[in-house]
């Protein structure tokens, strides 16, 4: 079979990803755009494989103010009922002649609302001590309630994230007197990335000793470290004599389901914590014969260096040796 | 005594394992199932000798609630007695004539809970100099008190845990041409941990120079570290010429008590935090002639990976060479 | 030109800075006083370049206070409002005749003050539904406000700063039998700062091939570690052979641009965790023959050891070699 | 003079120690007794030399809740000062008439007490717009008070402490064919330290080329390491031909001011940081000829181990070589 001969002997192997080595287990590629691994589990009970806290920490922010206010409401629903269940002649302030059962229910409702919120106006109190006792419990739900959702909130924006833009290809460029596989990427907020530090990987299924195998190489970059990531950071895979990718073409590459997985890590200064990121390109969303362009000018003063992030993708074409 | 022929010269003793040398000192197995040392501190106070806030977080969470109700009720009840002492007189909305002194009390108790929550409806409301300082100073005791429980509750969820299943079983599989010993492990929730790292130690009693000493042994592995955790791991340690435990026989393990070490640790991208756990087999926790099944097949449509976490400990029997 | 023969060839350019390299795209100093990058993003919306976690975090406590208080009161505005529309009759407590409508909406402005602080005096307090719903909301998001002002406090504080005094100049000194680069820092808060570890990087934009080009230099130190940072500390970049700067005058310097990078970090014993800063230093800041004089002396009874921090920038004229 | 044929030439002098090695600069012992430098701070404003969170999270407790009811009764004295200004009759529920100055500050105290903590009963509340405006300021501010509180409580039980007891005195002991310097150590409290790593230290005064100058070596040790601090750990520094205590007499340890400086750091899991700490023993404090006696037994059935921590001291009078 043609595809024996690409695969370059002097490559180095590298048989600690962690991924599966057998492609007949392995479906899909391994890594996800957003740099998870691309894998489920399953076998357990649903609260065994999950980490509420996991869950509630990555929620978009707007689903996880949904559930707070979800809970909210559930727990005056349970409250309420509870007080009428007892006899809303048990709370000062709600009158209990001449007004519907709904209407009754709705002041029970927002009375627990007052005491759950330790608002506690006083035009509703609890009287007698089922409705005390069970106020007095609310309160505390109420309060623990706020605690647990401050913990939360700092969770959530506490969480190192690594604010970094991936190019969306990656390209196979002219480099030096060959050529070299590259990756741009950027950080895109007021962070401040230190000892950044970047590997690739590359991930195929390829037939050895008349099976199929998942094999994976790491790539050798220029560059492997930068002091500070302030700017744009072209990773940069020369494609030599010991690259896995050395006489490998965009068919071979298409065969193979090559997949070039990028993980990241840096040093965020305000975090004051290690953030880290990656992402992953399969063949097609590689292109040969393209470079990227500069994506940084001085500004207009010279006093000042800006960074243009809408010019991550910005590559041209060119032909390659 | 046939068992000294047993240990390999070549085999390299680990001294810095922290475990004590002295097994006329040392009692029982060296690490628990959970990986915690199997030690009991003594010869100092209890305070002394304990780390509450260690103690609130690894607590189990319905035990944690009790307490944080427990310490509200006993603070109600020891202002309700304060307020009491002082007499109910200076809270207004509390009626002293025509009822007992329990229903007394229990208002006193309820107001104590109004208080202590800030819920303050103001049916009831403190009079007179003592009993108005009494409920300032609960009010702020209240919510120092909600100020700690918040505090707990943070350091409880955001306390980095590794959700790492071991095999039961450690197995003495075939392994190229001899053999190895295995322990599986896997991730079990949605956490996404990189740079995993694992060592394996073996502990064991044998008689050194005429008396009984404890003897570690650092347990070489076909890999130590894999760049991300994302389905299960294999620990394989092959019993090579240079391993302690080759020529070791099943009886041998016995004799000399032997018990083999994991710890692991990783990144965990969401704590972003180092997480570690460990376990530790005893000799008869390890599978003579056996091997583990793979637990990890690819989804129907064959887009993704599926990790089944009831197949860790499905182990095939096999021969030994 | 001139200029070329000064630059050293035995000297190590360092090319993993993260700074660009292309000084016609680069604008101004590298790096600013404080340590942090002299470049501005652009290109992306405002929104997607700003941690708003990070501006929260670094704003000085005056603004952050006056934020919070800015909310507070946009807040306790909008729910005005929305009372006033819904109809100040269903707000019991305020007098809805004989009053002017900006005396009914300063009522509905403290009513909402009092439902969002859930201080809820009950001299107000909400009637029918639609209020009763809204009050019951406020309070809600009352105290989900306070849970992220306690997340952000405390973010705010317990983020790791190293506090560091550089000292305003570096200096050129004798050194032994030639010259060197100094730099002071000290630790100047109740600190303690241990492993602390030291980084010079000498950019400067020079011709290269016919073309200007910013070529970066690590700059040797006589020690790069030291284990605890308690008294102040001079970095020493001795001028030797092998460094960018042998032979280089102030004339040099200038014509160049030359620009001396600061890196710090430590580790905090009491935020446990690692901090790090980090200065320039421009040409017009490198003294040429000066040399800092001793920042310490012991106290009246030889007990104590007194750090001068005012005496960080105590220099003393001397003439090189 | 006698004191320099004993300086051992094989020594290696550790200069990197952070301490000045100017004597006449430099007063009392480096390190205290409990890891803290010796040196105190001047010549900058007393606020610039302070970082208050790390005052407020080594405070001791009864220290810190004392700070917090101070500031509590500062603030409501405060508060009801302006209440009192603007007059009482615009707070409800205060009787103007008949009663004493002082009783009516007393009322505008609590007043302002309840307000601080949100309780609001509602027997007292604000009237007009000054004393509304005032009390919605003052609600806001109790509430961001208790949010500091609630960041300050948990900055202070999360921070890691190392919790290790160090013997009082280091030992001079008999080691293998020689004698070592000894010192031992032992966590005392429900942690779990792992990868624990220390170094000693030792630094001294002597004359050196005519004029006294602090000198430090590095201490060799026996072991640096240990992957688990479970039980005690004695710190061994063999005297050997290498050591700068080779051939050093007490007498010596006394004429030059020697000081043995300790450092451990180890990762905690349960805290999941590096915790760190230190000792030193000046010459008074290092016992010649003894050795520390076994700290840790078998419990009575020989399932787990006992590490008596009231023994860590206990050491036998030994005769060294």
């Amino acid at each position: 079979m043609a595809l024996f001969k690409q695969i370059n002997s002097k490559a180095k192997a590298n048989n600690n990803t962690g991924f599966g080595t057998n492609p007949s287990s392995y479906g899909g590629r391994f890594v996800n755009k957003d740099g998870t691994a691309n894998i489920q589990k399953q076998g357990a009970s649903f609260l065994s494989r999950i980490s509420w806290y996991h869950v509630m920490k990555v929620m978009p922010t707007w689903k996880f103010i949904l559930i707070l206010f979800g809970f909210y409401i559930a727990f005056n629903l349970f409250f309420a009922m509870l007080y009428y269940a007892i006899g809303l002649e048990y709370v000062n302030g709600i009158d209990v002649y001449g007004v519907t059962e709904l209407e009754k229910f709705g002041k029970a409702y927002f009375f627990s609302a007052q005491t759950f919120t330790t608002v506690g106006y006083g035009n509703m109190s609890p009287e007698g001590f089922a409705t005390s006792a069970l106020a007095a419990t609310e309160a505390m739900i109420g309060l623990l309630y706020f605690a647990i959702a401050t913990g939360l909130f700092y969770g959530r924006f506490s969480r190192p994230k690594a604010f970094i833009k991936f190019s969306h290809n990656a390209v196979i460029a002219p480099y030096q007197d060959g050529s070299a596989l590259m990756i741009r990427l950027a950080p895109h907020k007021n962070t401040n990335l230190i000892d950044a530090e970047a590997r690739m990987t590359l991930g195929m299924s390829i037939k050895e000793s008349g099976k199929m195998v998942n094999k994976f190489y790491s790539l050798d970059m220029e560059m492997t470290k930068i002091n500070a990531l302030t700017l744009s950071w072209t990773l940069v895979h020369p494609i030599t004599e010991d690259s896995p990718l050395f006489g490998f073409t965009k068919e071979d590459f298409e065969t193979t389901e090559g997949e070039v997985i990028v993980y990241l890590n840096a040093f965020d200064d305000i975090f004051s914590n290690t953030v880290a990121t990656g992402t992953s390109y399969t063949f097609d969303e590689i292109l040969y014969g393209a470079k990227f362009n500069i994506m940084y000018t001085e500004n207009e003063d010279n006093t000042k260096t800006l960074l243009h992030l809408d010019k991550i993708n910005s590559i041209t074409k060119v032909s390659l040796h």
